[in-house]
């Protein structure tokens, strides 16, 4: 969870969430039971109030536009479901679920921010100066998952794994193995030969069918800069009307909101691959469930 | 069906799959019944004799070693689940979907061929001189969705377009709107302003916290370069020997699989859709449905 | 499938359903491919032409007037969806799963026809000399069944038995155990003692809590007298007026539906006793499933 | 949420369960937002301790028994998942289905107790007096659904039904309207007959092949007797020891827990029917939902 926590970095929020777990049920004795695990994080420093500023205001690059055409009503406090905060729970859910993975090794991380492979600190600093955000792409992976998970039609290792990635605020895309890049190479290069049992190669990204080979499943994502900047941005009044907002200077947010990702990335897939692993009844789980 | 059906262009294999599809229920006297619409696509030209020479090579690239690993049977012939073929009943069912659709227009297209975004006969020449293949990008974009559809957490939009879309054969990625570009971008770029209750720009794509805006909705998809090449290539036997693996010179493939492939992507988006237009118990159905 | 089928007793109606199952996919070489098994049971005998004398009419007791209602068309053609075949594909899948089921047995029997516990032939012979029909108890007993299965809120045991046997054409109810019995009784004549870790008695029927007991899963089944009968009764035309109607005499159709369910209630069973198997990852699938 | 709660009439547990429901999501300046209604009920009264004197009793009738097999953990404290309290977030649940009912009317009642069909006060004394418990029939009337609902093969009214009702603790079976005693009936007698577009009987219960008709939906519930009672009973030790548990004398229970599951019924009635609503889009929503 401290992975996650905005405020424990220069560039991160410094809102005070202290996303402190509660365990209602499911655990007893320090053994689970058997009965859903229900997880509890309070939201302890959420104002309301500090969103008068913006009551009226649809905040561009926000969900709250398209919430206010889904639902008819402006609910104006913090983004709700559509807030980074929703994806604590992710993460606390994502704890229980990589106890279950036994050597399964998942690991996240930024690799690009605003176009640079390398000497983030830089670029994140004049982001910051500017009063302005920045996007960057994660790069998960994925080892020691056995060969032969995921179904071939209807629940597709892919299929799966991007579904799951797409739900996280602000992720606009994945591509695993060569991706984008695939479209571009040869079939005789693209193709991952094979030599004494072995591949010479991962441009298929650990998944063949939808079906996975054993081989490191990787997979890279982008993120969107932060909505929240402090330039000022023409947009609508909820009663229609054209506008320019500019924040507050004293209200700070994430220039880059994938800096805290990473660690949401590892839980949703270490939900995926529980999953997987529950539906093809892999032998992974002999000694724990029934 | 005709759109996808091979042996339509110089480019594609020249298989005879006559994809005539039965309505074996559902339907009475011209109008559906209620009950389920079967749709029956009888494999006419297919002869598993034809497979005898592969019957013991894991072919690179394929499904075969991910399902041989899953299910300890191989089965080699055809693709079967993981051939090409399994898409003709998604576009079947996709054009029952299309006529729920009323005005909501989706149309996709192959953009880039091996990297290049125009003139792609000529490198289709090449790759089919050289017996090789190669990859793609497809762009989607679906007009008229009505501001609203998706839902906050579990079926946000873009993740169930990208579950369908990763369920595709040989699709290798998706990004939304600026998409991969978005990590190398200025929030105060991304954000589309908005004047006059309109947005300025589109890098959204169409939809914002997993709810629809109104805007096109735009995704872009890599295909890999097609598996099946005439170049010799390492591999596996199903026995496990290292052997190399060069297919008759008389056998053809598809030089480059995306070809074929926009209208199952609009297939596989209409079912989204419509999906989604259930769902959220949209009024596009009224006249439709009890 | 031979003890579902009609015109195998006297007692049953003389249509000639073949019911001859071809499977379609999912084997090959004689074995299980992982595919989905489809099994396909074309209606040979099946002649519309023959219920051109109904076309107007809502027949007693069936589902036509329900459909109607729903779909607003009505599909005069045998039941279509409400028929009595369409538990054909049941027993189909059934019989696919009681080979999943190892040493679990299942036996459903017709346990009284018209209140009677005996002697149901006199009772059958009154009733098609009369042109009626008669409803009928079935009691199913399913033995071996691992203690553990069912889970404790949402897919609990009875509730699951319940939903699939209350899905059967012409069931109107189910009982566990001493089931209807149990509310006359006391809690000290009710609870089953245990002695020397056997329980005394089975008023349970097998299932405590949602959750298998290891004891014989117990429970009976109303069976409804089939609707159709060749006494005139008062009756609506599809135009909506006032009608009676008699079947021609030389119609004959099952004076008992129940007669013929049995079969279908042993496959309804082994679907949910696999259901759960695979739902609490039980060991009876170790050497059968990935 | 008073009629379900226990304390609330002599014949009713003594337990103080307040049931206070909060509201932790979903209603903002007292309308709905969309977002899920997150309802929680805190356990005010429970107290572990007062569950010392059975540790390692077995208790006949209970769930710890196939509890105890299905997980290998006894969680002796009250009954878990498998409490009467748990039906408690059931009634919360269905009270805000209810608000989407319109005007269909749902309404549950014990109709028999012990066999008894009135004057169930001197039963329950003489029950109390003994005590002993015992069982009892509750019959549920639905009125004003409209024609139409429901599905024909997988998601049948009766089917779903069923699964609900059989999801109460206690509650060991089902009938829809003419029920068991339909086994004993002809046909003629049976099938309801029409006149000038009504049902002159309703043995059907409301429901064809699964459909509603419009006709009020009529099914009664047989509920086993409480299974804690004060007389000696045989059973195991978690240990598996065999041993004999009766229970402190000033322990008090309901001496019939069918008292209080009308309004359970009830809940769970409206939930089964509000889905049904939802699944085939009904107008009873137009101004309710997107």
């Amino acid at each position: 969870m401290k992975r996650r926590r905005p405020g424990s970095s220069p560039f991160t929020s410094p809102r005070k969430e202290k996303d402190h777990v509660e365990i209602l049920s499911g655990v007893f004795e320090g053994k689970s039971t058997g009965a859903p695990i229900t997880l509890w994080i309070p939201n302890l420093d959420h104002q309301s109030s500090s969103y008068d500023e913006v009551k009226e205001v649809i905040r561009v690059g926000h969900g709250n536009y398209s919430y206010l055409k889904k639902y008819g009503i402006f609910d104006y406090r913090g983004g709700g479901r559509a807030s980074a905060r929703e994806t604590s729970v992710r993460v606390a859910a994502g704890a229980v679920a990589k106890q279950l993975l036994g050597d399964i090794d998942i690991q996240a991380q930024v690799v690009e921010v605003g176009g640079e492979t390398s000497n983030f600190k830089a670029i994140l600093e004049k982001v910051m100066e500017e009063g302005d955000s920045v996007g960057a792409i994660i790069e998960c992976i994925i080892k020691n998952v056995p060969a032969g998970l995921g179904d071939p039609i209807y629940e597709k290792m892919e299929a799966n794994l991007a579904k799951a990635m797409l739900s996280i605020n602000a992720c606009k895309g994945i591509e695993f193995g060569s991706g984008f890049s695939a479209s571009k190479m040869r079939g005789s290069e693209h193709n991952d030969e094979m030599e004494d049992g072995e591949f010479l190669s991962n441009h298929h990204g650990g998944i063949l069918a939808g079906i996975s080979t054993g081989e490191d499943i990787v997979f890279r994502l982008p993120f969107k800069p932060t909505s929240s900047v402090k330039k000022p941005m023409k947009t609508l009044s909820t009663g229609g009307r054209s506008i320019t907002y500019s924040p507050k200077l004293n209200t700070r947010h994430d220039p880059c909101v994938a800096l805290r990702a990473p660690v949401i990335v590892e839980a949703m897939a270490a939900l995926v691959i529980v999953d997987f692993l529950l539906l093809n009844n892999c032998s992974k789980f002999e000694k724990i469930l029934l």
